[in-house]
């Protein structure tokens, strides 16, 4: 067995930072007879060092200030666990400078401020490793920069975001709305105070936003995402689509076509057979589909601190094998080597096809079918199918359920816009995109 | 852009042989984008050179005899594509002795000669490779060995034989027997003529030979691991258990528990919600359960030209990566140092704990049942539900299909032995475990 030790320093003692204090404690032999060497936590940072928290840092030397702490400290890596974009990027490029690796789960500062970190750690020959920050315990990250690397990604798609999985599942399950589920969510602690972040699908853009530069070689570009999130799904779309043989789920996608590249988080409806259909609770999953694997799945817990830290500490382990063997050709940042990063074309969400289910409120009189089905004529918009639905609390009012065929999505905006100006649409149109995604 | 290349050889010009020369034609650009070097294919071997293949080999250094291959060229890479435990052997160990880093999708030789070749490669100090030895597309090797790296693994579960899993699908899907089916497979190309290996489960073994040295730090072990094929499940076993709420999938287990470690091939019921019960034909999926990551599942195609491709030239890259960092501080061969392997015990079959599904055929006569449940009784068997079905064929004889609660399985052994001798009982109890798998 080694002598060999490595040091880290955790800024960041929540729920994460935690977590890996009690792993790497919990499986302190485990790690060591796979690597063959030590990872020695030298020092940890936190705002407040009496806060009551679930790891025990009575024995390390501890910070209240994490540039401090790497001022002072001799430490190989810096796991940043701060969360943000403030002190988190002002640590991150400043322990890069100083020729120190970093770790971290910061999904936003990746994001946000990869492109400018890129710069920093070519300058520091340092690593940056980020596995934690997309999928938590799923270690899509490294699959797409290792193990599918000799591939041409066509898409990837994915259950990206717990908060949005846990509610939509729970919806259907006990058969209660939006909003009471999102309180009880919140009262477990699976969704934050305030839950925009989540609800309204940010942080699963953050996430598409490194996925896509991974998948697709582009730089980081977060503010061409098209982003939706599932305020308006309401029970009943949850249930027609599940009479229609299909799951809703709030979907991360990026995909090549011949004009560009599609960004997008929405919900969607999912074939009820496919495995991504079936992923519920706070679990998350990403499909990748690639010219030579074809399509696989990544399938695990999406958050949590133990199942996050495992993400973090196998980062921890790789940078160090590095360090002990003076590697200086590790695997590249985003995937691809940083001069071959090329901006290609985002797509509008308006020039992307797609088959739409369409829930519209009427009023129930003779001749409404035929003025919103002219329409849809008018704009070339074919439909695959109707439900129409006894309105058991307002039996003047009815819902009309349909799914159309393959249709660009700005044909099918112009003719909502049409549609809910007529005298018997009642209220906004519900619209959601069914995703084939043939797996 | 780099200049820097990396000469191979490939050694074996059948499915992924030529897959493997048409992906690293296809994805060249791709390739070298993310990696920075090129990857030169320098010279193939295979018996007969005019062969009609699916590869161009024209401008490319032939051999007959892959020795004299890496006798005469100078190579960085061998890429052993021959299969079989022979000359795929002697091919590797004579390329480590040269100092040529070998990557290999061959699961026999691993699972059988892998404790052998471990010791070459510590003498070599050159890396073996084996991601496409198990799950083709699917990159199982490298999560297990540098994702889950700091979790302690409870247990892992995969469908790895495609063979099976598309017979057991196309069962159930077109309402025809096994041997009608095996017999279309074989036609479509997805079983062997001499179908043992596959539906006999010794292919799924070889690859749980591999799977469980990496999760349970222990020596790789092909005679302790108990295996069924499925040849005895009919097609009214995969009615019942869909009528049950399962699907019926041959499985690869392994699984620590108090006393051991368990390690077994057969076929299982499934709860029908698990995403492990709806993967089907030809495809692959993975389950490891870990202590921090908790259960994680990893799918897609289990074989194919290009798809089982994707992970050997995955592996290229990545020894070809260490050659130009001239790394000295590769991932362990078996996932834990070689000095921590350790000899466990492996569990007899009659030990483990299961539910079990079981359908017995009887003479249509008063008492029987009483009978039969008088012996398990005796053997503290209880039953958790009871299907008793009409025989359409034969009135006189009839099925009587079982689900037990938790039992040990010799007692189950014990008490079928029993029940068979009974003269109400007609020709062999069909007998299968029921997994769990909670993920």
């Amino acid at each position: 067995m080694s002598n060999r030790e490595i040091k880290i320093g955790v800024a960041g003692l929540g729920t994460v930072g935690s977590g890996v204090i009690n792993l790497l404690k919990k499986n302190e032999k485990e790690i060591r007879k796979k690597s063959g060497f030590d990872i020695k936590i030298q020092c940890v940072s936190s705002k407040n060092k009496n806060k009551k928290r679930n790891c025990d840092i009575s024995d390390l030397n501890f910070y209240s200030d994490p540039l401090e702490m790497i001022e002072n400290e001799d430490i190989d890596i810096l796991v940043e666990l701060i969360g943000g974009e403030t002190v988190a990027k002002d640590l991150v490029l400043k322990s890069l400078k100083k020729n120190i690796h970093v770790v971290t789960a910061n999904k936003a500062l990746i994001a946000l401020h990869g492109n400018e970190l890129s710069k920093s750690i070519d300058d520091s020959k340092c690593d940056l490793y980020y596995e934690a920050s997309v999928a938590g315990a799923v270690p899509i990250i490294r699959v797409i920069k290792e193990s599918l690397n000799a591939n041409d990604i066509n898409w990837v798609a994915g259950i990206i975001n717990g908060t949005t999985n846990y509610i939509l599942t729970e919806m259907l399950k006990s058969k209660k709305d939006f909003d009471l589920v999102l309180k009880e969510a919140q009262d477990l602690g699976y969704a934050e105070a305030d839950p925009t972040f989540d609800v309204g699908g940010i942080d699963a853009a953050h996430k598409l936003t490194i996925l896509s530069s991974l998948c697709f070689g582009i730089p980081l570009d977060f503010n061409s995402i098209y982003i939706e999130g599932i305020e308006d799904i309401e029970l009943d779309d949850l249930n027609y689509a599940k009479e229609l043989g299909y799951s809703i789920k709030h979907l991360a996608i990026g995909r090549k076509n011949n004009n560009g590249i599609e960004l997008r988080v929405h919900a969607c409806l999912i074939p009820e057979k496919r495995l991504l259909a079936n992923v519920d609770g706070v679990r998350n999953a990403v499909v990748v589909s690639s010219d030579a694997a074809g399509p696989t799945l990544y399938y695990g817990a999406g958050a949590g601190s133990l199942a996050t830290a495992s993400s973090v500490t196998s980062d921890i382990i790789d940078v160090s094998r590095k360090i002990l063997s003076t590697s200086n050709n590790s695997v590249p940042f985003l995937s691809y080597q940083n001069n071959q990063l090329k901006t290609k074309k985002i797509l509008d969400i308006g020039s992307i096809t797609s088959r739409y289910y369409l829930r519209i409120r009427v009023s129930n009189k003779p001749g409404v079918l035929a003025d919103i089905t002219k329409i849809f004529g008018k704009k070339s918009i074919s439909i695959e199918s109707i439900l129409q639905k006894e309105d058991l609390i307002n039996d003047k009012n009815v819902p009309i359920v349909l799914v159309t065929h393959e249709v660009l999505e700005k044909n099918i905006v112009d003719a909502l816009k049409d549609i809910e100006n007529l005298d018997v649409v009642k209220g906004k149109i519900i619209k959601i995109r069914i995703e084939e995604l043939d797996s």
